[in-house]
């Protein structure tokens, strides 16, 4: 049983979740267990390198976690002889050129959400890749919270019957920076540095209502700027020219209907900062980020709808949590284990860059269905 | 001070609805009471005339409830001398054809929801009342609902600051009639018997947003028939020809979004059978059929996304109840004083056929908007 | 961005305050961070000269501490050159004589109140080192306390509405020393030793009421000695000759009706050891030294005056915390910054020696309110 | 053992406290039960006559309370022979002429707080009736309150020690008629019409005082109009002539201290709508109307101030509730069996209308403490 290493070079290591995520909980910690362990016994060890533009801040950071290579120059990173993993967690609009240069230089291609800022260079990112004959994936953390895993098993036990509807509902007040400092950094609300509600989130709900329900077909959807000027992190005011909140809804294969509302300027009340609603014929659940509540048809209540007196029933009494049997090692570690076990071993691997583009297609048709008013139909990608 | 007497002629009495609510809890519970008090110091006496097919049916709850007329000749009731009402709660087909006989005998004309089963006729009895200059009005009781009482209570104190958005959530699970007995009556769910959950609760939903909020100027819908087979009364199978369930997107004057969902194929994990929640830029509420809890921006938290951690705050704690400061004399019971008024001293009155007209437009521009695949415009209606 | 450093003297060093709050979490943690960040972008670090009567303590502290220099010797400290804060935390009685001095060095000043036994001195005080053109100031930790904070984010966002009362009710159980050992020193008891409450409490009542709510126009007091023997450290009882409680009614700015209790003869049921209700037209809250609890006016309860039934209503369950959405360094850490800054940069900094005199002036009103029996006013004082 | 009858007659039995309290809780239980039990063995039957100016209305109180006698003439019902109580409780405005005229025919004298609207008014009854040597007294109900009750029990006990202090806070939101209506009275804001807190509250206060812990020596007072324009029952605006808050300093014998507050514009957060909080050497208790909770000298906690950390101490933990060992028939029974005991045989009878005189003497007090911004003190009364 011997030991492989496999070098990962990691863009946007400096940022918070590059640092704490992709370093932190997974590769380093991978790296301090000896290794991933393979089908064959062997145990892979990644061997992250640090790139980015400020030599101090790398520098500095490579010390903090005892990691032992950095450097400002990418090329000479991908110009490295060997098998090796291009890692990207920094800013999406420099995404592309950056995956470009890596498939030039031969190396496999792992990359954050949104795989890029158009559908256009998403696709053609995956096509070079894919026709270099290079693995190549995207994160898809949130399919392993662990409240989206009780759904999986849910699922996969049948507990539904036939899906009818979904609902998914995600969002927080975030403050403008008025009287409270905002709790999320002002390029979120500008347009020209990526920001955007939908770019963001909507690359995520794509895999998350795909994978654990049925694929989108078609969606119709409202852009608000319900909070159009704020404070930036030096009290500076500023006009926001992205939408901070996204009422959409979808169909999905099977004819199942799904409304998705994602908005920064709400107040919480419900059991998580993101819900997800599942009901289908034989039971519901609802699931937050850890929890999950089902009812099954056996368990359903018949209320009677009275308005003459105050409701007699609990609504959330009458569902039952489905326990935590499981430990999760954490989401992005779980993606990094699929990833290196793909590239190292040909294991199967489902969130390729042409998966990745679907999100990408998800956000440019809600774009489009506000700008025209109706619905805008998601064909097929193909490479 | 005097008594006055008014003639109500009550057409569909023998419902569950016209007997509890319309007359044992508004009607007679008004003429048990003396009658209303009008301003000038009389009171105002509704003397019910029961109008219906069925005469035995008639006789014995005219006999239950002390009444002491009834009659199955609508035309003897409505071509009695002197000033009276003509009330319609029975089905939605056959409205627009009586209300034209009672305006032909110059009755004014009082209907629940919704005034006609097609705009087109809505708006015709509209003005032809109007043209008569008969007082005419629908009922529009959940207006009155606890719940929402609050709401306007709330709108009307300047809590909300500019309001944002605004989402309703209706629905709970009918059983299919095959292992549990539906809770819903079988006509809910054909065509032909006026069913379909858009035309039920759509003229609601209409007049709630519109006066609590803010008028509805468009709306993009997606209707389904989850369950399209059940069994009826009898335990018969019978097919689903109409909506069980409406996702909807609005818009509404001033920029303000709106999601409204209704369901009768989903479970209820919310704070009630119905709730509606507002967002604005100074608090936030949510209110169900009695309730209402209430989160000001100066209480608002600041929770973090972190998905490694279950959350350690409890989202509903965190809201703040409305108290029950005032004794609600009952939905309908407001909904007749208002009109007795509007009849008996001419008091403003907005609720008008007109106003009813318009939850039959926004019923109909959801089925067009289904139909076609976009978003449909609510223009102003006129007389 | 360059490193600028300021001489702190520090005068009362050994002392709990001295050495926790004023050393400790404030200037070694401003050193301790490399210095505080200035709008220019350079950084001030403070550089403390520790100065008392006893050498021994001294060194042996600033050994504790790592502080580098200390000093019996308070003139050569100031006859060194250079801008230097004096800084007096030590007992009130000397305070005058040694600002004097501090002043005469040209050396700018900062002390802890009460700024002086008495108006007058505290007045000739903040006349000489205006004059003198030396910046000058009184720490007002007390306006940082969370709770506190809470009540200023509420009064600025216009929560209240019209103020129209406040209560203050501070104190709680001193024991006496004969069952149990005080948990108070036995100065605070002894007049010539700078003891009673009023003189250590009302100096920071003044600054909360005046800078929270509005200026203090008038008073009415009652003091009481409630435990007129005790026993001090060592178990020897001494006599009383300072007042142990205070009861005030105040009358401020606008009208407003403020009641300020202070006792170390009481019995501790409320929210915290010390707390502060503000009653408004649109909403009340109650703070303690941490939390804070909102009624909103649109929330205010109906209760019923009932003797003959207990009541049904949880008068504290109709409250609502205000969550805890910023980070607080510590109250003195924050009094620090606005000083230095003022120091350094000329930035705008409200509680002079003027307004510490303010403090002295309601405690002296205090008592001649109770040696006369009357409302004493407060006029407006002036350099 | 035999039954003895004594006639009762009744001024103002058709107000709410009357009808309930008086008749309903009082007089008529008493008959019902058979009479009150007297030290001889005999039973003491209450005869009641109402007596007023509204004919129609007492009749149908005296058909619903099965009361034989009614009469809208006093002079009648005075000039009937034999023993005989007049009982007053309608408006206090003219109760002085009523008293004079029950004396003059030689009645029992017994009403309810305050006895009369000045202390020279309320003197002058005292004396009249005492000189005729007639029975005479004033209801103080509060007195036996539950919670108040367990205040006596404690202080009989000597729980307390050496009593240091007194704490009375009263008070709840009375709203404006704005958004919602008013739960008092609009004769409560109108000096012409006998309103005012000081009025209403300080009768009761002074007995609360003076008989639960200590007599009251003197005063100081803040008055406040807190919410000048108010909406009457029909929603009429009208201007409020009178205190809507009080807050009060008082001296007790023994050199006790009370504070006082009394306020319909305050909002609740304590254990009860009125609550009094004794502090002494050996204990302390808190009351409300029905419950009473403690904390001796030996249970009591050691809390340390610190600022920097959030209080680790429950200060609502740290108290014990004193338990309801006793059934309360009612406060009101217990003042008529008091009286009607004073009258039948004789028994010790504490509140006379000199002591009625005193509640009062303390109302008067307060307006002079305001008007003239100095303490007033409250000279003995004497006949």
């Amino acid at each position: 049983m011997g030991e492989r290493r496999i070098t990962v070079i990691v863009h946007g290591a400096t940022g918070r979740i590059g640092t704490n995520q992709h370093l932190g909980r997974a590769l380093l910690a991978l790296r301090k267990e000896g290794g991933l362990a393979l089908a064959d016994g062997d145990r892979l060890v990644p061997e992250p390198i640090l790139v980015g533009r400020n030599g101090a801040k790398l520098q500095a950071l490579a010390e903090a976690l005892a990691v032992e290579r950095w450097t400002t120059d990418l090329d000479a990173a991908l110009s490295e002889p060997g098998e090796a993993i291009f890692f990207d967690c920094a800013a999406t609009g420099s995404r592309p050129a950056l995956v470009r240069r890596a498939i030039a230089a031969r190396k496999h291609v792992y990359v954050e959400k949104p795989t890029a800022p158009s559908l256009a260079e998403a696709l053609e990112l995956a096509r070079l890749a894919t026709r270099a004959g290079l693995k190549n994936g995207v994160i898809q953390d949130k399919l392993f919270l662990p409240g989206l895993q009780k759904i999986k098993l849910l699922k996969d036990s049948g507990f539904f019957g036939r899906i009818l509807s979904v609902r998914l509902d995600f969002g927080y007040w975030i403050f403008d920076g008025e009287q409270q400092p905002a709790q999320r950094s002002s390029w979120n609300y500008k347009k020209r540095e990526g920001g955007g509600l939908v770019l963001d989130m909507f690359a995520h709900w794509r895999y998350v209502i795909d994978r654990l329900i049925a694929p989108v077909t078609r969606i119709s959807a409202l852009l608000k700027t319900h909070v159009p000027s704020r404070r930036d992190e030096r009290g500076e005011p500023y006009a926001v020219d992205v939408e901070d909140a996204a009422y959409a809804l979808l169909e999905l294969e099977g004819g199942i209907a799904a409304t998705v509302t994602s908005s920064w300027a709400t107040r919480v009340r419900r059991d998580d900062l993101m819900i997800m609603q599942i009901d289908g014929t034989a039971g519901s659940a609802v699931a937050g980020l850890h929890h999950c509540w089902i009812q099954p048809l056996v368990a359903t209540p018949k209320p009677h709808w009275n308005p003459d007196a105050p409701q007699p029933m609990d609504y959330f009494q009458q569902w039952q949590a489905v326990p935590d049997n499981t430990v999760h090692p954490g989401s992005f570690r779980r993606c990094w284990e699929l990833f290196l076990r793909h590239v190292a071993e040909d294991a199967p691997f489902v969130p390729t860059l042409l998966e990745g583009a679907k999100g990408v297609q998800l956000a440019e048709a809600a774009h489009l269905s506000q700008r025209e008013k109706r619905w805008v139909d998601l064909p097929e990608l193909m490479l």
